[in-house]
């Protein structure tokens, strides 16, 4: 699977991922609408008009990106039925041949790491016959309890040839208060992306790792050191647009190859038509103005790859 | 919620959580195939044996009991169906008063810990309509990414009157590897206990908080510098039974006042029945085996407690 999306990466020349975090604020009108007509104002039509609204984004943007990553707590809120419009949408993006980033960060330990790993990236028995359940094909994970949580699914990961994206440091202000704080004279963080790294050789691609690393674009300075700690370890990179993020930022992310880090955006692609920027879309456009937001995004990050050179 | 805990351990007179962490090889033989043969070999198959095993537990130890503690793994393994198995097993919890401890070990930043908390503790808002989707009474949460992500959490369950217990020193063998590194001399878990402190004092009870804390039953050490730091919060130990933990290693976990801990022990309760000291219950009556073994466990428990006066 990392095969897969470092080719994608290369074909789209954009190593850009949308991430689908759908919050019932961003849906236009005319969706919410229909649902509700539909579903009644129920948990069934609010995660109705989820998928509607993902649909008309995936439909927009799929030939532009390798990989989408949809935010399982913004299905998971709606409950049963917000789960249903998250692994429709992780089928349908898998029909639109996206790789898939299920941004879960899950993390807990042994036989319960195993059953999270399953569900998400492997398959369950049930008697004699086997299932696949969400199917994602790289999921996020929390590292705070060690190896006995990460085991688990980097067994499944190589039985299914997926991959991870670990928590190294996060792209929100208050991330530093454990994860920099400073143990040997260094930040903490330093020490999970050796472990990541040390992790990730297990599970090799050709020349990176499955088992690959958060690293916010919020913070460019982590971003440098970390690529150097991890040089075999794709960066999943969170924290562009809205949250501050601006492609000058993030070359240091990237190694001289180009590769080995893919970029997040989720408010700023989905949300695009309601920011100023984009306000010619209306809201019926939406999905026009995350195509547009996509292709400025891309050149946003291929502008800064290019000037470095 | 935190009152209604200690009035309900108070009257069992046990400071004892249930595991509901169901793995299929723990499930009784003509459960599965009642279950197969009606729903086929399926995840739904899968998720009703789950359910039914639960219900049987839950009929023969509610009495005994404050709280359960389904851990969400175990059902989210199996999808859709799982996640419908873990809603009817919340759901007949609270028929049978029990306080539910969904362990779901979320945490994300901002807008996203804040749709996990509304999803577990809180209410959704579909139009003009709100629902409650999971509707557990508290939740477990992971602290990596620092107060942005456990805010979000702490103002639903003030709005809610629900709690959490944060994850400070888990129980598993490599818990140690970040959680125990040293800083500014003392170990990274101690940071995270003080801060579980202080997010606490936010939302009081009468004599603990809300937001309690997670310190495995494994290392007793860690438990008795983890009661002195945060007088006020609750602690629930995992690690009992199965993973090693005795009653007697516990007794510093609790305050004088007898309160301040309580004890999860899932497959030493809920897999009772396969253990060599339980094995004349037969599998029919593994529920049986569930209810001597919470009986054990309390007196384990209540013994030690009573030595230390």
């Amino acid at each position: 699977m990392i095969h897969k999306l470092i080719e994608k990466i290369k074909k789209t020349n954009a190593p850009v991922v949308a991430g689908l975090d759908p919050m019932l604020s961003y849906i236009p009108e005319h969706i919410l609408k229909k649902s509700y007509e539909q579903y009644g104002e129920t948990l069934e039509g609010a995660a109705d008009a989820v998928w509607q609204f993902n649909k008309g984004i995936i439909d927009s943007i799929y030939d532009l990106i390798p990989a989408v990553k949809p935010q399982i707590a913004m299905y998971e809120q709606f409950g049963i039925e917000g789960m249903k419009a998250f692994q429709k949408t992780v089928d349908y993006c898998h029909e639109k041949d996206l790789v898939v980033i299920g941004d879960i960060k899950r993390g807990d330990i042994g036989s319960t790491s195993a059953a999270y790993a399953a569900g998400h990236l492997g398959k369950v028995t049930a008697g004699s016959r086997t299932y696949s359940a969400f199917n994602e094909d790289f999921a996020t994970v929390n590292p705070y309890l060690g190896s006995d949580g990460i085991q688990p699914f980097i067994d499944v990961c190589k039985e299914e040839k997926k991959g991870l994206f670990i928590l190294v440091k996060t792209s929100n202000p208050s991330s530093g208060e454990f994860q920099d704080r400073l143990t040997g004279g260094r930040p903490l963080y330093e020490y999970v992306g050796e472990k990541v790294a040390e992790w990730g050789a297990q599970h090799m691609g050709d020349d990176y790792s499955y088992i690959g690393a958060v690293v916010g674009a919020t913070y460019p300075e982590a971003g440098k050191i970390m690529r150097r700690l991890m040089p075999k370890t794709y960066i999943l990179v969170p924290g562009y647009g809205a949250q501050g993020g601006k492609g000058a930022d993030l070359v240091h992310y990237f190694n001289e190859d180009g590769l080995g880090a893919i970029v997040n955006s989720s408010r700023g692609i989905i949300a695009a038509y309601k920011l100023e920027q984009y306000a010619h879309f209306s809201p019926e456009n939406y999905a026009d103005a995350s195509r547009q937001a996509v292709l400025d995004m891309t050149a946003d990050i291929q502008g800064a790859l290019q000037q470095r050179k």
